[in-house]
């Protein structure tokens, strides 16, 4: 297909595909005639990945080619690609306060606790222990059980996460959803956690005990 | 106590508590002195409920007015408040999309069949919607048991945050881990996620299958 049909095909302005290809995350089509070059499904695929990268997960160009370089690399797994992937989309913008080592403890200990092999570079500690931090700042130390609470519910979401996967065909299909799923699973859950407070909360008691 | 000794117990700098008083959100100390104000333990509750609302909560002074108000009107609960700092909460400070009524309709059947009981202008509605339509934009269509396992996610967590409402005296101090946890709970379970992500991708199939 021709360079038009392929930004038709992938949704994705033609004016977009041109400047991923200029910006060298998308490889060259077949050139079939001195002033006619030819596309696949796969640069398809990859045009809504790269679009996946850059507009959903927010990744700078550079941090985009790094995912799309390892995607391409032999040997690497997927599982490897979705590290560099998770580990790109979580680079803090702005400066952020660094979490206190004890909440990163907790929340270590926590995952451990559930069984959860990971590095201990991911990307999460850092995230959970800050909102921990902000927590116990108003004197609720989370116990036990609450944060058990949270991590059976992280991995019950997490489980659907990569069964979703199985229903996608190609390696940048799996990594699209892998990127777009991790970035929005995150509003989604939030939304539905809105909905079941305001359903928790029916059972609250019904006038405060003290003002 | 006095206005210094109100700002150090309750952990907010002076300057701010004093913006609080000139903006109305802080009702005024007991004159024992023609230069003598006292404050008592409510105005400290007081002072670090504000904070929460302003800085966790990113509520602009007219919408914490309001969800003051909203705590100190006689007959309402606990749960209304609550409603009110939800909704002021959500508000989105820039334009975003409207999301499809096909990904509402969704969002909203996911959270009936689990028996939520909640109102049709809840912006967790919204919020779920809008990632269902990005899933939607990638060629991912969530099936129904996707959903639900986000839906019973949402509501292991919900359970544990009520829970945590427990330990709080006063109305004031609910309100404030109403707050806060509704915020940070969403960092701290996307952390887990990340967390859980990592374990659960050690069981994906090593090589990719196509290219």
């Amino acid at each position: 297909m021709r360079i038009s049909e392929l930004s038709l095909k992938a949704g994705v302005p033609l004016t977009a595909v041109k400047y991923y290809q200029r910006e060298g995350l998308l490889p060259e089509g077949v050139r079939s005639a001195p002033n006619q070059v030819q596309y696949g499904d796969a640069h398809v695929r990859r045009v809504r990945l790269i679009r996946a990268l850059l507009e959903t997960g927010g990744l700078s160009v550079a941090a985009t080619k790094n995912v799309i370089a390892s995607l391409d690399a032999d040997g690497e797994s997927l599982a490897e690609t979705f590290s560099v992937a998770q580990h790109a989309m979580s680079t803090p913008r702005t400066a952020e306060s660094v979490p206190s080592d004890e909440s990163r403890q907790r929340i270590v200990e926590t995952a451990t606790s559930h069984g959860w092999a990971f590095l201990p570079e991911n990307p999460g500690i850092t995230a959970a222990a800050r909102a921990l931090d902000g927590l116990r700042a108003i004197g609720f130390d989370p116990p036990q059980p609450y944060l058990a609470a949270y991590a059976v519910a992280a991995s019950t979401v997490a489980a659907a996460d990569l069964k979703a996967l199985d229903t996608r065909e190609g390696a940048d299909a799996v990594a699209e959803l892998m990127v777009v799923g991790t970035v929005l699973g995150d509003p989604l859950f939030a939304g539905l956690r809105r909905l079941a407070h305001e359903d928790a909360t029916h059972t609250l008691r019904p006038t405060p005990d003290t003002k």
